[in-house]
């Protein structure tokens, strides 16, 4: 049952624990520009990774709340930890909207594209440990093999900015040496900060592996469900993503420019 | 004005925003092992460092809050990020029971062994941003020249077990080289984390620069304080930290033997 009317000049609401999620509005303003993007990042509460679950579920609520007051047309979840633990609880705070989750999105990519049913996913100590992305594949091709690494030093290194350094390449090298071993031909970036170290973790595993980038397969999924559904925006105008936070870090405006390459517009505080 | 009855049986409440803190427990445990110990780790909002001022004083009125409902004796903030931007917070919310904090303990110690008056300190964004060690040293001695840098890396290393790691040396060589141009004789660890990687620290910089551990000043100053208040404990057997956590996060006991050296004992859980 659908509390508010929906229209195709509606916003898209994504959100995600903190500023990764960006990645997310990144590939969706890519794909389809016209679309109104909400996007909340709570950053008064990241990390949710290495929360326990009975918070990150109470967190899930309170970000699917702030995007309801926008009424929007779509929810999308960009957080991997919320999308593998508290989804269900985002479908139930949302009224009948569509919810798309990142999770889902990057497993089925992954099932359409390799070719040996044997997938790698990387991701936060929580995401791997729900073993959601496993489960996610295996009800898509219960005979995709699935091995999964934790690389909790992914998500700092990426907001310090180390892109090209050589101790991330140590560190990558380490991570992704035993999940080479199992002969995987696809590689789930089950995080959304991952993409900003996408070159150096495809120099390590090698041209051989298809690389998914969960941002970009959200994105194929957002236009997918939006035209099936006649609710695609039709402005001829680019719209500017509309940026709530719950708090303002530091750095912030550099995390932005490092994720979005651009400049950070207003941004709106809210509190949660 | 005291709100409640104080006794040399009173607990010492101490509190962090994770579980760093806990370095800080260790040390005090090893000087003041009758003391009784109350431990809050904001483990439910941790980390604290990236955070505005106004949801970092936010929190330490809710810290302090949870620490009095146990009448301590006095309250040691453990969290070099409370300490340099909401101490005053601290001492309005504890009805006049004496607090300490890590950076004027670790700043006064400083000031103490430096023989050129050159200190260097390190520790988390926050913390460098604020310049308040920089304020604190040269409030006690106005000549001392203080040269900081935030190595904001050095919590995701320490937290994941990589102490002796090739990356954390080549990520601490790169941190500590500019500030060891400085021609400094003492270097301060401006994080309760940074005692973990101690060592490397040690190595990097040479043995002409002498290390401060805050956590050990702390336990110092607390000693002094009880000793001159007529406050210490003179209970025969050793007391087991009491540990309240706002959040039960996963590895929480793998965190725990890292920092302390011992098994995770009983933890209660606390809402924020």
């Amino acid at each position: 049952m659908l509390h508010h009317k929906v229209t195709p000049e509606s916003p898209i609401g994504i959100f995600d624990s903190g500023i990764g999620g960006l990645t997310v509005v990144k590939a969706i303003r890519a794909a389809l520009p016209s679309e109104r993007l909400i996007y909340f990042g709570d950053t008064a509460r990241v990390p949710y990774g290495p929360k326990s679950q009975i918070t990150i579920r109470k967190y899930a609520a309170d970000d699917t709340a702030i995007l309801m007051r926008y009424q929007p047309k779509l929810i999308i979840v960009a957080c991997n930890t919320v999308s593998a633990l508290a989804l269900d609880v985002v479908e139930k705070s949302c009224s009948g909207i569509p919810v798309i989750g990142v999770l889902k999105a990057g497993a089925e990519l992954a099932v359409q594209v390799t070719g040996n049913n044997r997938i790698g996913v990387i991701g936060t100590q929580a995401t791997v440990c729900s073993n959601a992305y496993a489960r996610e594949i295996n009800l898509l091709n219960e005979e995709s093999a699935v091995v999964s690494k934790a690389c909790p030093l992914f998500v700092p290194l990426a907001e310090e900015g180390f892109i090209d350094h050589p101790a991330t390449k140590l560190i990558a090298g380490e991570y992704l040496a035993e999940i080479r071993k199992h002969d995987i031909d696809t590689l789930v970036l089950g995080c959304t900060h991952y993409p900003i170290l996408k070159r150096v973790i495809a120099d390590i595993v090698g041209p051989g592996i298809r690389i998914i980038d969960s941002a970009e397969a959200v994105a194929l999924k957002t236009k997918e469900l939006l035209t099936e559904s006649a609710l695609l925006n039709a402005a001829a105008t680019p719209s500017v993503p509309h940026l709530l936070v719950s708090d303002l870090p530091q750095k912030f405006s550099q995390l932005y420019q490092l994720f979005m390459g651009s400049e950070l517009p207003d941004v709106e505080l809210v509190e949660v």
